[in-house]
This record gives C-alpha cells, sequence and structure tokens, in this order.
C-alpha cells in the first residue's frame, strides 16, 4: 500500500476500549489504509509491575478489530519484536526522567524501543496515540522529530465513562469497589481547573487541593501530581499559560494515571 | 534517485583516505548513486578525547569527493544533526561495553545515534564501512537488524600503508617519529597470527606477546588487546575458531586502533 495510500498506524497493547475506537475513527477519517499493531510490549513494564496481569483478551480483540472495519490488525509474537539477541536501545532521557519515569524508571525506553521498532516495520504516514498518556506522546513526538521519522503524530482527547474515569484497559483490573473510587482522579482533575479559571495560580497550593481531595478516598493512594510546562514537562510554580495538570493515582493495587490542561 | 536507483551511502568524518576510497570504489561497483556524508559527529567523543583536534580540511575534502566520482557529498550543520533540544539517544549497550566502550564510555552510544539518524536521512540500499572499526561495524550491524533498517552492510578490508599501519585520518595528526613507532600495532597483530598459525592457542600467551612486542616501542602505551568472538565481541581464552584480535594503543598523544582475524 506504501506510497499509493496514507498509512495510519494505531500501536496498542490491545484490550480494545472506546478510547482505541477514537483513534480508530480519526484514522478512518484522515486516512486510507488504517492498520493496528496489538503488542503488550514487556520492555515497558518493569520487573514488579503488571505485565502478567495486564488485561489480554484476543479473540475478543480480534472480534473488535474487524468490527472496527481496520485494514490490518498487525500481532506480533514476542520473540519477533524483542528476540533474545536484541540489543539496541532507543530513549529519550529528559523527557523521560520525571513523573512517569520515576515511579516506572525503564518505561519510556521500553516504549521508544518498540515504538521505533513499530514505526520502521509498518512505516505509516499517520500514527495515533491518545492524549490520556500525555508523557508518553511528548517521548514519541521528540522520538520522531529526533530520528527524523517521516510521519505525522496526531493525539486525540481522552475518553471517558459517564463518572469521568479515563477509557483505559487498566480499568478492567478494578473491583468494583475500586471502579467507584477511581472517578476521584477525574474529580480532582475537575476541580483544579476550576481552581484555576477561579484565578489560583499557586501550583503549590493547587496540588494540595488535589492531595486533600484524594485523602477524602481511603482507597486512594496518591503517586504523584504536577503542574507542568505542555511541551517540555518541566514543573510549574505559578499558572501563567496553558499548563497540564498530570496525576498518577493507586486505587487499590491498580495504577491509573490521567491528566487534564488548564490555564 | 529512492526507488529507481540503488543508493550506495558512505558516513565519514572526513580527512578522506584510500580506507574511505576503497568504500567509495565497492560503492560503485555495487549502487547506481554514492551518497557519502561528511559530519564530525560530537556525540563519539567524550570530554577528555580529540573532537577539536580531529582533523579537518573541508576544502581538501570536498575536491577529494568531487575527483572521486561519486554523485552527493552531503555536508550537514551541525545544528542540524545535534541540535539543542536533541534527547533520544540510540544504544547497543552489550555490545558497547568491552574494549573502545571501556576507554570511550559513550563513543558508541554517540555513534550509533547519529548512524541512526544517516540512515533515517539518507535511506540507503546499502552502507560501506571499514573493518578498521571493527566494534563499530559490530555496534551498526546489531542496530540495523534491531531496528529493521531495510539496508544491507558492507564491511571492506582495512586498507594500510606500506608498512602496514592502518589508514586512519588521526594517522595525520602523528609526529613524523609516532609515525615510525605506530608500525608496531600491525607487527604485534602479524606476530600474533603467525603464533597462532604455529600452534598457539592461549589467549593470555598470545596477548602478552603484543605486550612484549610494545614494550619495545617506548613511544606506545598499550591500552587493550583482546582475542575475542567475532560478533558477539565477547573475550576467548582459547583460540577454537575464527578469532578477532583487537588492539588499541597509543602513540604519543595519538589513541589508534587495529584488529586482524585470526584462526
Amino acid at each position: 500500500m506504501r506510497g499509493k495510500k496514507r498509512i495510519g498506524f494505531i500501536p496498542t497493547m490491545g484490550a480494545f476500549h472506546e478510547g482505541h475506537l477514537s483513534l480508530v475513527q480519526a484514522a478512518q477519517r484522515e486516512s486510507d489504509y488504517q492498520v493496528v499493531s496489538l503488542f503488550v510490549n514487556p520492555l515497558q513494564f518493569g520487573p514488579t509491575e503488571d505485565f502478567a496481569l495486564y488485561p489480554r483478551d484476543l479473540s475478543r480483540d480480534r472480534a473488535w478489530a474487524e468490527q472496527s472495519g481496520i485494514d490490518l490488525l498487525f500481532i506480533p509474537r514476542a520473540g519477533e519484536i524483542v528476540p533474545t539477541d536484541i540489543d539496541t536501545v532507543v530513549s529519550v532521557p529528559l523527557l523521560s526522567r520525571r513523573w512517569e519515569g520515576v515511579s516506572r524508571p525503564c518505561h519510556f525506553q521500553g516504549v521508544a524501543t518498540i515504538v521505533a521498532k513499530l514505526f520502521q516495520i509498518v512505516k505509516p504516514d499517520i500514527a495515533y496515540f491518545g492524549q490520556k498518556d500525555y508523557q508518553q506522546v511528548a517521548v514519541i513526538r521528540q522520538l520522531v522529530r529526533d530520528l527524523y521519522f517521516d510521519l505525522k503524530i496526531r493525539v486525540m482527547p481522552t475518553v471517558r465513562d459517564k463518572d469521568g474515569l479515563a477509557k483505559s484497559s487498566r480499568n478492567l483490573l478494578l473491583s468494583s469497589n475500586d471502579r467507584v473510587a477511581a472517578t476521584v482522579l477525574y474529580r480532582a482533575l475537575c476541580h483544579v481547573r476550576q481552581s484555576v479559571r477561579n484565578g489560583e495560580k499557586n501550583s503549590l497550593l493547587l496540588k494540595k487541593e488535589v492531595e486533600l481531595i484524594l485523602r477524602q478516598e481511603k482507597r486512594a493512594r496518591l503517586d504523584y501530581v504536577a503542574l507542568c510546562h505542555p511541551r517540555t514537562l518541566e514543573p510549574v510554580n505559578r499558572i501563567e499559560g496553558k499548563t497540564i495538570l498530570l496525576l498518577a493515582v493507586r486505587i487499590g493495587s491498580v495504577r491509573l494515571i490521567d491528566n487534564i490542561t488548564v490555564g
């Protein structure tokens, strides 16, 4: 298809949900041939993380892909993408060092290495990512720029359940009580957005508000909350313009992330 | 030219010599369109190394390139290839950790990052390297395999002066006394090859022979000598088959490397 059709590519780890669907639909609007890859990337999980538990349902995902109208579902074997004698690492150290990078030290190196490989294999014209993984998108944008990948990155807004919880494959791992508790993330984000609209500019105070809201939900444990520059992801002390609010919270044993733009 | 002609690519740091010419000639035999890049890569020099001193003579190199009959001389500016906001690093840690990697800790990371960039820009069908930089070639082969670069690596034999000294841009930095002393590298390599032919299989003894020969040349200071597996570059204790002998020596202030296949 290359050269003849515009190839839209959506790299995923499966367990498809409405967030993935919004990427597929954007690709269907903007490209001629849609490729979805499904690969639970072992390199992006730390040794104590949930690689083994990550939701997998291949037959459901195949049916979903078929129904979605995409042209190609690419399911590489782990031994193909991560052979035992692999030795090349792609990393984006400055953008990776904060936030998710603190809690998950090799996460973005694993993401960058596998996304670089998938881009080299698929050679898409446009690649689609969800805004929910904000720092990941920043890392991949930098990777594309630095390594001259000849493709465009498109980022689609986070899709949410009616109660505001961001769609995520990991939501499947939540118990029903934890599912209720998980709404605290979006409540905290919206609260800060409203405070900023009301004129609060002090990052420290805004982060304190998040801590207070989270303390009211005893199943929740804050991992980090950050207000930062939307491109560099460096923390800002005062909200002077468009700022990204990043949040990572453990609900029981499940770690969830979310973000919102403020200012 | 892409798709229509086979593109042969020779990445260089300039200061062209007969070693480069042999790569150009191979490219002229095997491809339709020859691209030579000239870029003294700052990322592959350590903070105490000879980046500032590395031989540069752009007008001579331009004339040489013109005469050689290549189709394109690509001279990117440093700010294009290594902009101040670059953040992506490509590394091949296992193959880089020994030998040159010990003496030059970030060297191969710098090589891999820039070669990956040059491959992405030029998109050659075949890329040419000299056997003199043996470990570099191993790193680049691994990089090409791991990141699915759609190109073939060709390695041309080391070109030598009549007295055996391997052609290298750094030879220009040798004083005339040091130039004479530098012949000790090839003498040591040939001596080991002959010892292996005579039946010696013990790596430790063979390396001792190199040390002895180098001690006779008082301008020379051994950096490392290694007998290793030709692909993994892991050291071997006994010469049981094809083995690579790697040698790095300082002659005065100039660091030279060479290698030879034995067994």
